[in-house]
């Protein structure tokens, strides 16, 4: 299997500005053969303010973008594309929209497919392509007909991950309380908890994680439950 | 309607023990006629020691507390009971099981009924309380059947409401962000944002905000979308 993925943990690092934090990372992951990248903007309820953003920031990176959303079949654009990028917003959204214009399976075939096309995936967009949306940070505005993703890669991801603040007052559940409650239930997966920063690059079975921030693996305990 | 409901925030306020924030207003709530409370524990994983912790911190306030998860027919449970308590934890795994044992619609009929029983909600509990779980901060740990919940009041409410943090470098959204987001959807309803240290009495149809802390009410607005 030669799928190749980029999955960013953040669109916006503080202080700068759209995919800045990871733009060099971007351009050695498409490299100089990809000419277009699809952008999948469904997590946004404005999708073409958000196409706008996004073809500006790959305009000057050397890449064009066409939008999933202007094309008359979704699935016969992602049939053709060259590379997609599915950027971040609220997932339930997004994974929604990928169900009900019926792409999610066409997406994974072609990214797993011999020579499949490279996938980009920031917050949101990461979580779409692990197995699940189980571990998303979202708020549940929609309701998707399952939380199942695109499944690119066989665990899940928490992007944004943010550490315990020991200092901290606020008595809802830290990130490593909400993860530790996922690994409560049966049949879960391993959760890379990606900080803001950080990116994994995923080509064939090989994972590098890039990026300054680091990430925190939780692997669920077999005598747990 | 003679509906009585205490919505809580949050179980624990920083620094004080379990339910030690509300205790006067819970024995407001309940009571002298109240004897026994039908506790649910289904947010949690424990839910041995989750009964514990709530049978004795309500021991103390004087009542005695049966969990629903010791009766043989969790229907007939709510059908007998004098006063009904849903504790807090995850939001996602709490809807499931009330579907999964059947007594979403009993839970409503014996508090909306003629001379119904009073509701106590906290956190996850008062999600479910309301018209959906749209507007929980959990993390989606299981897949419920529907979003759609208890429906005793016809708003939603968003517990643990935490305000915009200006001095924040986290960029994942933020909750004024996350609520705009849902109110971006079609057929959203109202929300309140109770913050920790808040409660909202419901007697017919009064509600009463109790507590400190005050809330911060989201309408969405009619031009929208």
């Amino acid at each position: 299997m030669k799928r190749r993925l980029l999955l960013v943990s953040n669109s916006t690092l503080h202080g700068g500005g759209y995919l800045d934090h990871c733009q060099q990372h971007i351009c050695d992951f498409f490299g100089k053969d990809v000419k277009r990248v699809l952008f999948v903007p469904y997590a946004l309820h404005d999708r073409d303010a958000y196409t706008k953003t996004a073809r500006n920031k790959f305009k000057t990176l050397g890449y064009e973008v066409d939008s999933i959303h202007e094309a008359a079949d979704p699935v016969a654009a992602v049939g053709g594309a060259e590379a997609i990028f599915i950027g971040g917003g609220n997932t339930f959204r997004l994974l929604k929209s990928l169900y009900d214009n019926k792409v999610v399976t066409e997406i994974r075939r072609r990214v797993m497919e011999q020579d499949g096309i490279p996938y980009m995936g920031s917050s949101a967009g990461t979580n779409v392509a692990t197995i699940s949306i189980n571990t998303t940070n979202d708020m549940p505005i929609v309701y998707p007909p399952s939380f199942s993703a695109i499944g690119l890669v066989p665990f899940n991801i928490n992007p944004h991950y943010l550490d315990p603040d020991p200092h901290s007052r606020h008595m809802g559940e830290t990130r490593e309380q909400r993860i530790t409650q996922y690994h409560e239930e049966p049949d879960t997966q391993s959760v890379l908890g990606l900080r803001e920063g950080s990116m994994l690059l995923v080509e064939g079975n090989k994972a590098t994680l890039l990026g300054s921030t680091k990430a925190r693996l939780f692997s669920r305990c077999p005598t747990l439950v």
